[in-house]
């Protein structure tokens, strides 16, 4: 179980083309429950399978409504896209996506059903549609230009619904984890003694040029397969002064 | 100053609809500098202008650069964004996108230029541009189908560009701030009082109903806005008992 119980509801698609990114980025980020409320588009057309890809299953499986609450009958919490102010929409509090994801997942962890519903392209969701939705969703953009493409506003909506799913797993394993304080001074040990060799460091600048590279390789927050890399390096230092030593 | 400190640089970029759509969300979300290298596509397509709609200004003013060192030479820090795994991108940190804008943001708030890098559509970033990369970043997806369509990508890394920036801006004032505790409790007093006169509050049951009432309304995070309106509802049930019982 997880976030196919998330259902997609696109309301009078009219291209094509979004239909198939849509169904696209729905199996980018683990959904499959697409419903087409009178789409305009036909979900059979070449273009929007082109744009489907990998989402291509998730596009051949969705299923045509003919009216919003149709669709929408069997979920518990509906959040609804607009990027229209005014109207309906003074009288209702409006979110971001990522103040929205989290009240879908909350419900989707106890097994019950929600719904995102994307308006169509030329005009946004109708005020009979807004005023059915318990959310409103609001993607913050430039303020000139606060039409985004429907599917890219999807994949948006669909990222952070992601984002606040993962938060709810138990943590992976960090493969960056930096290495421990011991580790790293051991390295620090190892390429003193390399670059003193090379004469890179000496005289009264060597304290000064280490605590440089110190700080340097410091705020890289190194791995342990980094410090790896550059005890490697300073091995191989070492190795080549002897070898250089040994033909002299 | 803003966000138009951001470029961005599309490489080898195949399908004319992406270089639109990746120009129209860059205008969604503020930008404006973007940079072709070696594009397959061609920006002054009909489909790419299509797409572009209100941002057929930045694709029109899209430079072509043959190399990505010519796109990047004015650029202090860098995110390319990579699918992949194994290979060159096991030695490197890959972060979400949430994590890399705030650093991209630091930048340019001290008016310095940065760039995010996506690569083409069938294979992404070669090595060669991966390594010139400051930072990389990975969408985060099901596992099974990590490859994003590109201008969805773009969309969410904009995003998240967009929301780092707004977070750095004065707060603006909350048009959906609660209405205060007195104000509520007016609200209840007046609520109840019409509630008793059309007899839904009576007998033993009228506090639990209330507090059952109460209860609802204040998970409901009540707006001043809102506050008013259920005012007004009170008032016109009392005016509406008032007018029967003279009537009577």
């Amino acid at each position: 179980m997880g976030l196919e119980l998330c259902r997609v509801v696109l309301v009078e698609t009219h291209y094509p083309g979004n239909l198939g990114a849509a169904a696209r980025v729905m199996a980018n980020m683990g959904l499959r429950d697409l419903i087409l409320v009178n789409p305009v588009a036909d979900p059979a057309d070449h273009q929007a399978r082109q744009m489907a890809t990998h989402g291509e299953p998730v596009l051949a499986a969705a299923r045509v409504a003919g009216e919003l609450g149709e669709a929408l009958a069997d979920c518990v919490l509906v959040a609804g896209t607009s990027a229209r102010t005014g109207g309906l929409l003074r009288r209702q509090t409006v979110r971001a996506p990522d103040a929205v994801a989290p009240l879908l997942v909350e419900e989707m962890r106890q097994g019950r059903r929600v719904a995102l519903v994307f308006g169509s392209e030329p005009s946004g969701l109708g005020n009979d549609a807004v005023t059915r939705c318990h959310h409103l969703v609001r993607i913050p953009t430039a303020p000139e230009f606060p039409a985004l493409n429907l599917a890219q506003a999807v994949a948006i909506c669909l990222y952070e619904l992601r984002r606040a799913w993962d938060r709810l797993q138990p943590a992976a394993e960090d493969p960056y984890a930096p290495a421990d304080f011991a580790a790293q001074e051991h390295l620090f040990r190892q390429l003193r003694t390399a670059l003193e060799e090379i004469h890179f460091l000496y005289g009264p600048k060597a304290d000064s040029l280490m605590h440089g590279l110190r700080h340097l390789l410091g705020k890289a927050r190194l791995s342990e397969m980094e410090v790896k890399l550059l005890l490697g390096l300073a091995r191989q230092i070492r190795w080549y002064v002897a070898q250089r030593r040994d033909e002299g």
